[in-house]
């Protein structure tokens, strides 16, 4: 019944050791489907080796499993909090990936240094505040969801699909598993590019804001015109 | 009837992920045929698992389709603008390379530190400035073109085929595709070291005029005697 | 009769070169029989692409071959001790690789940046000083071993599953073979984000302690809800 | 008649991009047949993937071609020079592989930080100065091994067998081709290793010279004991 979801973030999960995000169980994937609300999931510390589509877990948002016979990715509260405050995405990425990892760790956002981060990403990539010791054990992994969504409740979360958690790691998102997990290789190698424009030039600046705009808007929206759309 | 240039062209766009040159669709490669005045270029957007000879796009050099069923690179009419002012060439690649692109980013050209970069470029790689607002709003892609020709209006472009463009990324060009995608890979690897150069020395000079004169020189013109020609 | 542990400890050492963890030889895993009290290590300098399972050397704890055409790993007197130190442990790794010999080098142990260094090892990975010139001419290997083992007499050697020896390198362990080369490949990934997290961020500090917590506890201990236990 | 020297050669050779040591051309080795004073070594400009052993050229020590359809090696001369002062050794190696010849650009020797080093060479890697115009315009290829050769005039160049030439990159070398290869691959995972080792403590100090002569000298001498022999 949801065959054709669990093999599409089955495929999407692959890609992530495909493009160097991941080591060992070091991230998920997850994808909804809009109309029943049901959404696909890892399993929580199963080595993408032995992944198959039919491992993946079918959840709804209440956090309940409606079919798989693993335990569902850990991080499964805080896709849940994102997907109830971003109706317009479809997929949702988590990864340890290291430029990224190293910027959340720093605790700094990453600022737009270039038109490849301009790409796919409207402004700097935020990086959100620790959650202090009430919210972590509370409920930990679903505070991390509440105070994404908390930080972009006045922001265009379509516009930069990702963040940085501090101390932690990335998010990414995007219409689905696949466009989250391709938000994910962009963010890794903005990330990248970032760290060593600081180290070229330690007084650099960011890209002009009429360069921005030109480069976000010359692939989103309705002027758009790279590619074949 | 264009069977031989965009065969060509494939292969040289191919090269772009093999030397690791290119994440997703970051990158291009166009070559002119003198005769006709028309050249090959890869399609916007396509992604290079997917591409094949026949998806190149023949233009000319008035920025029409002379022959393809896809919308060429977005970057067309830089390359158009090049190869307008730059007659004795015959390929031009851009790319957003990661550390030639740190580079762009940072606003700095790249000092010649060694022989592996006097070899094939002589003297500093320059960094071209931003484009002001008008000049992006007029025609962006275009205009980017002409910043390049103007720098280069007064220079050797033959003894330096390569450019950054600030907060976006690098322009390469040589006699064909080939030779351009050649000399991207060789400012990625001379990018790459003179980041850390400058980290192992913090007040580092460039190398001496006579070991630059030298290398080149031994690779270039009537008294070249590196290969087997 | 130890076939079964040797065809473990090949595998736990072939996982070595295939995480990228050494060049050359410069590395070694061995795993112990808790039965038997022998143990089972690769044989010095043989290159890993010739290693065959048969090639182990069976050991006991006194420094014996028990079984084995080859010289045993130089480093065996180190896991010797170890192995009587640390009771609870089935297997240990030393390796050279580069990040965390980087590390090592420094002279620096690896403060605690971030999530992924918490769900693994509690605190600062700790870097230990130099032998004197007695302790090295003595008996070089085993005093590394008896170093570690003093170092950790009154701390918690489960939780802090790898050690940096000044100028040298690092070991880990864990309850096998298989575990500690995991824990080799965790701590590497950790010094490198760390290396970059310090780049980014000159000022930065740990990680705060309840997220450390949080993280580690999750995984490890009666509470732990991470994976399909 | 020479066809064990070239196929030794040509896979000395091929153990370069193997490693990750050369882009396109920028590596040779050679090895001398002590017997006849004959050496091969790689043929000038041809790129790896088309090398084939008959490819190698044998040269005589006065710098005449024996056999071979190719130009020899632009380097020969300084392959030449280095033979005729070091006696004992039988192979050598020049590449531009990126993290020594950042060293080689930085003008700066590379500290012996730890026992990866001092397992292969003993104390700090030299780096050259640069040839006077007057050395260059003469015979820059022969003078930059005979510069070599003056330097280490009245030291151990089988405790050192690797030297940077400023603003240029590294020569190694060995017992034979193979061995000088083996040298080039420690010296880069070194070079690389000591930038980090230095990024991340600013203050770094080299080893201690007891830990820096037991590594040594439990490889190198009469009272090695380290591998197989």
């Amino acid at each position: 019944m949801f065959e054709e979801l669990k093999k599409r973030v089955y495929e999407a999960n692959m890609q992530l050791p495909k493009y160097g995000l991941v080591t060992f169980t070091w991230g998920n994937v997850s994808e909804i489907d809009k109309e029943t609300g049901y959404f696909a999931i890892k399993p929580s510390g199963v080595p993408y080796e032995e992944l198959t589509p039919e491992d993946m877990v079918i959840m709804d948002l209440n956090g309940n499993v409606i079919e798989g016979k693993y335990k569902p990715s850990s991080d499964t509260p805080t896709h849940i909090e994102i997907y109830k405050a971003f109706d317009k995405i479809g997929g949702i990425v988590h990864t340890h990936s290291p430029w990224a990892t190293s910027w959340a760790q720093s605790g700094r956002g990453i600022p737009c240094y270039g038109t490849t981060h301009a790409d796919y990403m409207y402004g700097e990539i935020p990086c959100v505040r620790n959650l202090v010791k009430e919210e972590i054990e509370e409920a930990y992994e679903k505070n991390t969801g509440v105070l994404i969504a908390d930080y972009f409740k006045d922001k265009d979360y379509i516009a930069m699909p990702a963040v940085l958690c501090k101390n932690h790691g990335p998010f990414t998102w995007g219409k689905d598993g696949n466009e989250a997990v391709h938000h994910a290789v962009v963010l890794e190698e903005v990330a990248k590019m970032a760290v060593r424009t600081e180290e070229i030039e330690g007084h650099v600046k960011v890209a002009p804001q009429e360069l921005q705009d030109k480069h976000y808007f010359r692939k989103h929206g309705e002027k758009a015109y790279y590619g074949q759309n």
